[in-house]
């Protein structure tokens, strides 16, 4: 056995410790902060406090808020010419905010334009400007991995991906994810799941990984519901977020399988919910999958808490149902076939999910998948 | 709860992975190298194709070795004098040649001499040059921690502790650790058990921490007995190698306790072996220390496979049986007496792991831990 494992930041977790993102920004010697943060929270007291703590830390704050829905290349651009001349930037918000203060803080260090970067067209300057990484979902795990995505020129998705990207220090407070609607804490949390599993069985997977993955697994299996039917519960809310950020590490040294080449594939015909998206193809795959009948699948089960892969497909069907998941699709895909999603599917820039998974995908696959995935109502 | 962990550096794993040093060193943009390096290493096979590795990187190389046993001041002296002006340091060997190396690495960038930074008396150089650490004994996790010990001018132990000290890039190749005879496997591998379990345990533990404290002790736990009995296989290497390496990020974040605070006021008195004078005050002190009956000693229990944290003190002494341990300490404590031991118990430098402990360690503990100390056999 071989593995490589890259660096994990520097992680504070607790109710409250986001009251030391000024401090933590004094301590990695900076000047002069960009904070991309959500706009919602940016207007909330939360966007208050920061401004305060950065004052009393003497520390020149601006905040940007310029972004909606997923990144576009128009949100990345103006974040990089807002964090030129800066020495650190903060994200904190959702997965889009945590990308955006990713791509903003590299192309500002080397006064590129991010398309520069994408799709790994050259490599990301070595010194790019620190960052504090604030996540206020809990699934992506945005916060501890080397990838970042964003809508390019023609709408389609583009990435990121490199260890420059990577955070100095994350930042876990679960405080910040109770305000978190129920649907959106259970597509974010089923999301970080589904990272989980897949780092952790598909044909990247190793021991090295699996340490975060089944860390994962196991404090997802054990609070997610809790978070979703108990907002406030906060300790469930600190082991949703743990679990989100303990899958992130693992997809920064394994990636994922084909939900998210399903995913990925849905996002290039209409706007849909990434978590949502990604668990119902994970649903519609499961059994499929299992048939690989691998150690890896066993371990993942096992970490689940049950006795036999085979018992996965009902188990995170019965969880789904347990975080009251909705098996629809937007209406938007009310114009789209099976046929779209399939192409979506084959398309180069989803192939390496596609080849990641444990089993062959064929085209018979992908043809089955897609007409499952098109036969959900689609009344979202 | 509320914890924090230090950053994981790059780790690569894997039977054959030390050949990629000369090119790891080429990645982090390394010209000059300084190879600090256990003497019988550089004179055997190793030494050689490592020179030839760094000549075909084209990486100017010099190897350093004028150290023995513990680190003293004057070989980290010597080995910050023949690191300055270069950029990257490998560490290779076992403790004593990573923590030279550790040191050498920051006071070669600040041009000051490694006492300025002893006790923490001066804050380290921010950027210190780059290291790459290559353990060839399981045991100090030397390689994932900040920390580092050697013995100033009077002969006391001293440490030099930060962040700066870490490494870059960890490689774990068990190839290089077959050749350690079985006494040496089981004293490192079983110091490596105790930091585990005194990292998941002490009054610093944390479930950051015991993340990576419960892997080092399912491995350790899995794999120790035949890496002592059957020391090629290699499987069997990796897992104590990579439980060693788990053990140290544990430290790192939570520090040891009691055991180790007898292990230093043992050496405090004459020269042993850490890891052995390590796991005898385990083995004298666990016992009583269950008597706390914390969650955290259940769960490390639960970890070691057993249903009980009162099975513990029976599942270690056997497991020091498997391994072969025998129960004394060197001829040279001959003329000390449990007095002697309880006064270094009491010594300033060592109270930091005595108030770790998870019971409080009162004056009569100290002189009873002494007494069962002093009462083994003065034979090897």
């Amino acid at each position: 056995m071989t593995f490589a494992t890259s660096f994990v930041p520097d992680i504070r977790f607790g109710e409250g410790v986001h009251a030391d993102i000024a401090a933590s920004a004094g301590a990695l010697e900076a000047r002069s902060v960009l904070v991309v943060i959500d706009g919602f929270l940016a207007t909330s007291g939360l966007g208050e406090r920061l401004a305060t703590q950065f004052a009393a830390a003497g520390i020149a704050a601006e905040f940007f808020s310029g972004f909606a829905g997923e990144p576009k290349l128009s949100h990345v651009q103006a974040a990089t010419q807002a964090a030129r001349g800066r020495d650190l930037v903060v994200g904190i918000g959702g997965g889009s905010a945590l990308d955006i203060a990713k791509i903003a803080a590299c192309a500002a260090a080397a006064h590129e334009d991010p398309m520069h970067y994408a799709l790994a067209a050259n490599p990301l300057p070595k010194a790019p400007l620190k960052k504090i990484l604030v996540p206020t979902t809990a699934g992506t795990g945005s916060e501890t991995s080397a990838t970042t995505i964003f809508a390019g020129p023609e709408g389609k998705k583009l990435w990121i991906w490199g260890r420059e990207t990577k955070a100095d220090l994350v930042l876990l407070d679960p405080a910040l994810t109770v305000t978190l609607p129920a649907n959106l804490t259970a597509w974010c949390g089923l999301d970080a799941f589904v990272h989980a599993f897949e780092t952790a069985t598909n044909r990247n997977a190793h021991a090295g990984a699996a340490l975060y993955a089944h860390a994962a697994l196991r404090l997802l299996t054990e609070a997610l519901e809790t978070a979703v039917r108990s907002p406030a519960d906060m300790a469930a809310r600190g082991k949703v977020l743990l679990g989100s950020c303990y899958a992130g590490i693992a997809i920064d040294n394994c990636g994922t399988a084909i939900a998210h080449n399903i995913s990925h594939a849905l996002a290039g015909l209409a706007p849909v919910h990434h978590g949502l998206a990604t668990v119902l193809g994970f649903e519609a795959t499961l059994a499929w999958l299992i048939e690989a009948d691998t150690d890896a699948l066993a371990a993942a089960a096992r970490v689940c808490g049950l006795s036999d892969a085979a018992m996965l497909p009902g188990f995170v069907s019965d969880l789904m149902d347990r975080c009251a998941i909705v098996r629809a699709l937007p209406k938007s895909f009310a114009g789209f076939t099976a046929d779209d999603l399939a192409r979506e599917m084959r398309a180069p820039e989803n192939q390496p999910m596609r080849r990641s998974t444990i089993r062959d995908v064929s085209d018979a696959d992908i043809d089955a998948f897609a007409a499952a995935m098109m036969a959900l109502p689609r009344t979202l």
